[in-house]
């Protein structure tokens, strides 16, 4: 007969995920939780008291990363889960959190259940995930993964010009950097999709095997203001109008190449921008994502070739590619342990890639690394109508107990 | 034996004009003299210390326009010709100012001479005409042809909440209701053009037939702000590419109509205008002008069809007609005769519109009126750029004086 499965408490997730929404709860029922604000500073407070409760060590490194840990029987690298609780203006009860909340619902589970895991279980709060009052977003992780210097976030400022450095401090959470996550048996992070497919699909879970590539790009087109009511068509040099055409030629020759490839420009700016003057430039990013680089390769043609085609309306155009990042694949025997989990447990699910940056995307540098995902409702998210059922944000979480129970026991079975 | 014209002092005029930018020029020998700040009421007060050397009465009304007055041999109702001293910010040295000068130079030319003309000369300086500190443009001219009602003009604020009445005291030229400008013989006004066909067809003066009728419409599209990384293509709402669509389809139809349609998309705003954010809105602003009022019918059904067309990429569309202003045509006895003095002058010139709008349009529903046009180079107009050759400005200022003195001539006929 079967042993019948530990479960979290589902009840007891949702009180948790509501109390971290009133650090900084707006009257739409979203959150505004900037990093390292009094919000933050208070939501950070909750998840020390609630490892306290637990009896975990609480550590705290020199960007402000918190690490809750469950000890283990053995004293080896532990399993680490968790995620980030700073949000943008006006997001959401969810997006961060709920990975958060959910490594401290499994923690409970543990403890009041008198489990003897061998391998201790961290959670961990990665500090300004979001990018959202200090640039760039995913500053923590990039930091212990080495994509950043320590020493230039520390000098980002936010828009009052107050430096991260001052905020950390000022806020109290600025601890040691030899208590940076080094050495981890696995990390595991559990978020939100942030995106329509789960719902779409009416699927519970989605084992997330890649972080795609992406490639972005700012294009601008130099045309001429003159009168509009004096200038004839045939003399303009409408930067609009150019902007109109390329755009037009880039997504014929786009929507041709793959039906996973996405791409956006979701910010433009017309200059002068007053309704009798003809535009003189328009300036619009375009951004790109896809697993498959060889995608990412036509796309920059299409993207760098812009510049060669007709219809410009005699405008100049320039094309600048600002960055790209190759896809970042997540550790297949952790991909297939969610998945076996996520069987067991009778939860429905697909393999998935993620068309959004995550900390465990820069962590996977140097630990084994994956996620899992729970559905988005519309697939909304950073907005206040952001909401993930509270029954899907349970069985992510029975999910990741599920695995980390699993990989404990397959330190077992190799000792 | 024909008789040797009196012709204007050129190089007199270039020192009038040069002196009046002085008034808020700008480094890049552009002028910012916004209405009834410091700089236009110097340019004014020097505009009377012109008046008075030349002997002329100044007239000042409620609205701060000023009219100096050369007088005739009769009193009768005056020629008056004149414009506007009022710049947009970084404007030109030569919008409306020119109108102003070129008045001054013939009256100047007409007293050194010992003409006595039957009929008074006016010169008149119409304020705020630029609207660029105070909404709406043609303000005072509107109010003069009963367009605007006066109470709601000296309401309007600046944006530091200045009213146009407050200001208009501050600087002193606040005159009564009963110098405003009523019954004249003709109302003649010299601009540069602000647009490249004189220019390009190498032309020296414009004779102006008509103000173009013009309409002005809002379009906005609705779609779904969604994750750029995240949302498949084909369960997106992408306003920007609605806007795009409609565009395409809006300029495929607005080019068959009439190759002297002119029509212009100034402003876009597209929103939350992030780079990976999907953007769920894009409103622009939609302007056309024509002669033909049949044209702009045919233009409002193009715009007003755009909601019931295709590819709209699941966005809601409306587009809302903000005003409308019908083709103003001028006296065609004072184009006749503009045309008259231009030939004889053995200046080259053609019969045009007027895309832009000007106070000479509000004034020609109560006076008999017209316009001569000098050429701009490169049509540039409303910049530091802006730019008529001197020899364009003393050629136009001798179609005025010439102008003028048939025009008393035809009075001294009639009695």
């Amino acid at each position: 007969m079967e042993k019948v499965k530990v479960l979290v408490n589902g009840e007891r997730l949702k009180i948790t995920l509501e109390k971290f929404a009133d650090f900084g709860r707006t009257e739409n029922n979203g959150v505004t939780r900037l990093a390292l604000t009094e919000e933050d500073r208070a939501a950070r407070d909750y998840f020390c008291s609630c490892c306290n409760e637990l009896g975990m060590t609480i550590k705290i490194d020199d960007m402000g990363n918190i690490y809750g840990t469950l000890p283990g029987t053995e004293d080896v690298p532990p399993i680490v889960t968790g995620s980030h609780l700073d949000t943008v203006k006006k997001g959401g009860r969810f997006d961060g959190v709920y990975g958060v909340a959910a490594g401290l619902e499994v923690a409970r589970t543990i403890v009041e259940n008198g489990m003897k895991p061998q391998i201790p279980f961290t959670v961990a709060v990665f500090t300004n995930e979001e990018g959202a009052r200090f640039e760039p977003s995913m500053m923590s992780s990039g930091v212990l993964s080495g994509k950043f210097e320590k020493k230039v976030m520390l000098m980002q400022k936010d828009t009052e010009g107050i430096t991260f450095g001052e905020a950390l401090s000022s806020i109290g959470y600025e601890g040691s950097e030899e208590n940076r996550l080094k050495e981890a048996t696995a990390f595991l992070e559990l978020h939100i999709e942030q995106g329509p497919i789960l719902e779409y699909e009416a699927l519970m879970i989605g084992v997330v095997e890649n972080v795609l590539g992406m490639v972005c790009y700012e294009i601008e087109i130099s045309g001429e203001s003159d009168h509009a009511g004096t200038t004839p068509m045939y003399m303009r040099k409408d930067a609009l109008f150019a902007a109109n055409n390329l755009i037009m030629e880039a997504r014929k020759k786009l929507n041709q190449i793959d039906s996973d490839l996405v791409y956006t420009m979701g910010r433009m700016n017309v200059l002068p921008n007053v309704h009798t003057v003809i535009p003189n430039k328009v300036v619009f990013s375009f951004e790109a994502r896809h697993k498959n680089p060889e995608v990412i390769k036509q796309v920059k043609e299409i993207i760098e070739g812009l510049t060669e085609t007709e219809n410009h309306e005699g405008c100049g155009i320039t094309a600048v590619k600002l960055w790209e990042r190759s896809t970042v694949p997540f550790a297949p025997e952790l991909c297939d342990l969610f998945e076996e989990s996520t069987k067991e447990l009778g939860y429905s699910y697909k393999r998935m890639d993620s068309g959004a940056g995550h900390d465990a995307q820069f962590i996977a540098s140097y630990i084994p690394t994956a996620m899992v995902f729970v559905p988005s409702i519309n697939g909304k998210s950073h907005c206040e109508e952001e909401l993930t059922l509270w029954e899907d944000c349970e069985k992510g979480a029975n999910v990741l107990l599920e695995t980390f129970l699993k990989k404990s026991q397959q330190f077992d079975k190799s000792q």
